[in-house]
């Protein structure tokens, strides 16, 4: 393995108190940039890009060259699991994933199986191989996936939703159905994990980006447990956990087998820490919408999220993925300020 | 005034430790009810039954017939008041909400003024009084509004959204126009509220749907500061504020002058007792989906929520509104296991 050159992120996600703030953005690949704009505008679809690893490595490199990131993650999608295990998505300009197949009951497992990303999956691994050469040691690679229950969501219900009250009917009307459904989705999310750090995945991260619609018993019971079990099996580099809208199970994501916990952009840092303790880095958590703000306003919000970070260990990031809108200047700008804060340790 | 026959909600609102559960459930008139979809068809659009008194105090009255809740709630929609206000919205089947004009910025606020709700409310104090003068003291009428903050979000949004990033981008970018609108939405809502309670209704309820979307600092400042203008206002009757997703809130909500929090169903009853103290009443907060399950699944869910809420005062309620395509009869069920439950006081 070639020795990364700035390796400050994975530092950080091992639990170090770093020199400095390391960072990366969720999202930090994608619209955002004209420069992804430009490859996406070649292709019949955002499909043909994940699945393209040429075109996956080329965008999942271009904010280390444009936006000085700390860490590059895999341009890839949450719902390659599904598709690998059976349950085709489509995505539809605009509007979002589309699933023409649901999983709804018992019977309709009939042609679901458990991934094997060597076959259904080899074009997200060939991507990171690419990915991993062609960045040539500068910056870590994340690696990810969804959590089990989100993609439970999307297989169930078959679209985004406000609600996702399809989904949420069957965690109450088929316990058993839902259990199975997500078990075979954890393990497929185990052995792609697993791939993905083969292939030469630096750290991985799990984004659980439905959590907030599911109530605390619920979200132990259907959501949780999968994370864990998934957390067990990975033991090879630091697993970050991010749970969008679970605050309420924030003091029992402390005791994951995870390394890194992402907070996000409604989670206030201190309580955050004082419910984790100090053996595990925290990430995030700005809110997306700060930069919209002007230069001053985005200052200011770096300072006062750094300062509550100080003196544990922890990743600045956002407390959720960067919008479409957004002017690349204004992210530099974010980026400079969070790798000038003099933290006072 | 006629004496209500049944005030159990009412005098739970006021803070007494009543005999039973009292319940009502947020969106009770509605879709889930055959009886609603009736009169729904025969008019051109969801608007036409806001605006046509006869219609709405029908609609309005059938829960209380129909499913023997303990209140009725005027059926009417929270953008009554931005349209009130001079920004009209539609209603788009099966999609929700739009404003073909949005208002963005300082020069957009130009024709919006606020609203006089004795002219440009009519329709809705006209239910009111139909409504009351219908029930005939069965049950009490709950009058309601948007908070400021969710109002605020569909004026510049111009619609629903899952982000609301540019409802929230106006926050960071011209918060000298934000607290503008935002005072003028409170200052029509406090006379909405008003002309409501002086057309007979018995309690007010604020939704702030949209609550959960802003971060902590910003629901203080963009939120909480006008629900506290018009809870401070409001001194005729009992003020319910139910803020969806604002868990980070609910200790500042504590000091609010309102007599009750509403919870949502990810919020965890005891805790939030504990951060509200005994002076005020809880209100909610079963998931919608619980519904969608069996009987003695219902029955094992109401026991719960009752458990965690005995011995102080309370009303029961959904922690969301119903799901249009919840079965009457397990609704029925719940409401039935509310009113049948023994607390141990």
């Amino acid at each position: 393995m070639m020795k990364l050159q700035n390796d400050i992120v994975l530092r950080a996600a091992k639990g170090e108190i770093t020199e400095r703030s390391p960072i990366w953005l969720m999202r930090q690949a994608g619209r955002i940039l004209p420069e992804y704009r430009e490859v996406r505008s070649k292709l019949s679809g955002f499909i043909e890009l994940v699945e393209t690893p040429e075109f996956a490595a080329e965008v999942t490199i271009q904010p280390v060259d444009l936006l000085d990131v700390d860490a590059a993650i895999i341009f890839s999608d949450i719902l390659v699991i599904p598709q690998a295990m059976g349950c085709a998505y489509q995505m539809i300009e605009s509007k979002g994933p589309f699933f023409p197949q649901t999983v709804r009951n018992e019977a309709e497992l009939k042609g679901i199986h458990v991934a094997d990303p060597h076959t259904d999956l080899k074009f997200v691994t060939d991507a990171i191989r690419l990915t991993k050469k062609n960045l040539n040691g500068r910056v870590p690679l994340i690696g990810f996936a969804g959590a089990p229950w989100t993609i439970f969501a999307y297989m169930t219900e078959g679209s985004g939703s406000k609600t996702f009250s399809v989904a949420r009917k069957i965690l109450y009307t088929d316990p058993a159905f839902s259990h199975k459904l997500l078990d075979m989705i954890a393990d497929s999310t185990i052995a792609y994990l697993k791939a993905q750090i083969e292939a030469g995945a630096d750290m991985v991260q799990l984004f659980d980006s439905w959590a907030g619609i599911l109530g605390p018993d619920q979200y132990r019971e259907f959501s949780l447990r999968y994370i864990r079990k998934i957390c067990k099996a990975i033991t090879e580099v630091p697993v970050t956990v991010f749970a969008k809208g679970a605050f309420y199970a924030i003091p029992e994501m402390a005791d994951l087998p995870c390394r890194t916990i992402g907070l996000d952009w409604h989670t206030d840092i201190r309580q955050a820490r004082a419910q984790v303790g100090s053996t595990k880095t925290l990430q995030g958590n700005a809110d997306p919408c700060l930069l919209y703000a002007d230069e001053e306003t985005i200052s200011a919000g770096v300072k006062s999220m750094l300062s509550a970070f100080s003196g544990t260990p922890h990743i600045a990031n956002l407390g959720h993925g960067l919008y479409p809108d957004t002017d690349p200047n204004k992210v530099r700008h974010f980026i400079k300020q969070v790798k000038a804060f003099k933290h006072n340790q």
